[in-house]
């Protein structure tokens, strides 16, 4: 493994050896130690979160970061090409940290430089550390990754976390409930994936009946932008909000997660609950990009 | 003591703990170890100075730091409340600094998030750590709190700064000389305590006759902003200028203070004077905010 | 040596020291310990490129960084002076390193502080760590730096490292072939410099006959800012682009070098060649910088 680019780059062993080391990360069994070695974060698209999450993982194992965080690289500006950009920062880092509203730009990355990539998004591709983290909360809470009954709520069609996450989840028998709006369906590239699998899954446009048996309840935002019709949106966009009485049928260990920034997705009303879940799933994005970081540095096996 | 909101939750002996230990660390008697922790520095309104100032204090004592400088938080722009961003960046840091300028929102912050919590400044509202390094500067530069004569001058209708430095002082037994413009002067419920007090107060426009036997003179900057009549401004503005001349009855202990920047409301011209304190004030900001995170991080008691 | 304002206050020995102990600190001879210091890196003017060397090469000797990009520092936005900006920083920071779009902005910054100042490009002026990091890519390629053919091609007027660079190899007898549009060729002042030192040196509007003999050919940006007429960038732009067909008959020891970023002066056909050196020209950027940082810290000599 000499990259993270794409969850599909993972074999199944890859994957399981990631979560157990981040495991054993946040358990304080094992602390790979990375003092004296320089992630270079690179955000062409701002993300506090996701910045602040790599960043933190980085520090808390003794290393350090270098930070560019905006559209406006100069360098651009200049019009440099980013091949030249990435090599120049390659010259002064040890692994980079790249997030581009260009789809494929963390794979560019890896094949224009020497150091090892990780993708921490690429337009409306890829988030494989997002995917993680989400694998990672859905086994310390179920104890288990195998057998699960999962739904996922909101955007499918656009959902770059939601398109992971499936595909992530395909290998372990998993059944799935689709639950969004006609035109937001899961791809239809995805749902061959899952036939060919052997998966069991069916879609449905409310919320009806979905709780009971539930493990996992995965909810996703739903953007404005996506509507023709603002109207449309106005409807939709209160049909999927999870709220205490969509909860009350739900078994005492289903976990409400989302990917977070939420808007009304999940009602504040949820947060007190024994179901809520979202902000511990952020808290675990720091102990699967430290297994990354260590495993990607060398510095863990 | 969890947070620092606003210094009308420190008590007189918390206010002397901290002012001692910002002295113990400042003559190295004693070094709070902050390795391995991380404070967030959440700038929502730049502020160069005071981040800086936190991002010393950390630093110099081992410690690391996540920043947020800007207006745009990328989560605030997708919609995701101030209590969501707080709560996720508490997942990740343990501590959290924020400016903000909306009043309120420090205190607000304290509710949603575990962590502790100090207020870098809240809108007019409250800057708790501009008073105490102001009271660690005086107390540093007069040896006592007791006891002052202290002039304040500027704007100190919207001055928050004044406002919590005479708040800070009041239980000290002091003499204050207040000196602005009519329509700018200290508000009527900070007079209304100074009262139940028994602090000895009084009011002047002009700086005659302010200087002789004074101890501390604390100026202020007076916005344009602030006048109706840009006229009656430019008039304002010149009459209350520190210079030599205004200096020249002074006790040779007189400090003149500032909270910076400045704009032309001490000239430079006193800049080399034996009274000239406002930058060896700004450098006293980092052994307060030392002393700060280490009690609230639990590195000092 | 207290300050690194321009390659003209350093002796011929100061610069031989830096980069010898830049050498020794590449090849881990020695190990300067910056742990506990603290550098402010003021880029008014933002540049990733400049602003992670200096930010790497602090790091990577355990030091810290407080960082400020942008042209609206907010004490600016204020109406603070640039001195009281740069004293109050001085009050935080061991060192710092400014880059202003400002003339003379450095030499004024280290009139006002105390601490020591690293200019880090002052507007058209000087940005000596790149001449000082071109000499010592020099040195590194050629095992000297003395009587070697060095061609400068591109914008020869306006362009800062061109003049520094032949500024700092005039004490070294070298012979210099420029190249350059007829309105785009060296300074005057420079070239009788040249004399008095009694340098070799010619000029061509083409790169015909170039290569030959060379030793280094140093490329720089021409900027379509340059040109009145923007046919006439077109076609000069088009004349001075070094591909594998100038380079066919170099000795197999020229080195081609760019300060970066650059757009397309140096064909992309060149990179995979031995000629190439523009990254890891980029590369020696750490260790001179880190020479600097620890002279001017006192952590070397």
């Amino acid at each position: 493994m000499k990259n993270l680019i794409s969850m599909r780059d993972l074999t199944r062993e890859e994957t399981l050896r990631i979560l157990e080391l981040a495991q054993e990360i946040e358990g304080g069994k094992t602390r790979p130690d990375l003092s004296g070695r320089l992630a270079a974060l690179l955000f062409y698209e701002p993300s506090t979160r996701t910045h602040f999450s790599f960043d933190t993982a980085m520090k808390r194992l003794g290393g350090q970061t270098l930070s560019m965080s905006g559209s406006g690289s100069t360098s651009v500006q200049k019009g440099e090409s980013l091949a030249d950009t990435l090599k120049t920062i390659s010259m002064y880092s040890d692994l980079i940290v790249i997030r581009s509203p260009v789809e494929g730009a963390a794979r560019y990355a890896a094949e224009v430089v020497d150091i090892p990539i990780i993708n921490a998004g690429d337009g409306a591709n890829q988030h494989p550390t997002q995917a993680l983290l989400d694998l990672y909360s859905i086994r310390k809470t179920q104890g288990t990754l195998e057998g699960l009954s999962v739904a996922l709520v909101g955007d499918l069609k656009f959902g770059r976390t939601a398109h992971s996450l499936v595909q992530a989840l395909a290998g372990f028998r998993p059944t799935f409930t689709f639950v969004s709006p006609e035109h937001l369906v899961m791809p239809q590239y995805i749902l061959e994936d899952l036939d060919a699998a052997g998966v069991t899954y069916h879609h449905q446009t409310t919320l009806d009946g979905v709780t009971p048996g539930l493990d996992v309840m995965y909810v996703t935002r739903i953007q404005r932008e996506r509507f023709a019709d603002p109207e449309e949106y106005e409807q939709v966009k209160d049909s999927y909000v999870i709220d205490r009485e969509i909860l009350s049928d739900a078994k005492p260990t289903l976990r409400v997660m989302h990917p977070l920034p939420r808007v009304k997705e999940v009602s504040t009303e949820v947060d007190g609950t024994e179901h809520a879940y979202y902000f511990q799933q952020a808290r675990n994005g720091v102990p699967i990009r430290q297994a990354l970081l260590a495993l990607l540095l060398g510095a863990a096996s």
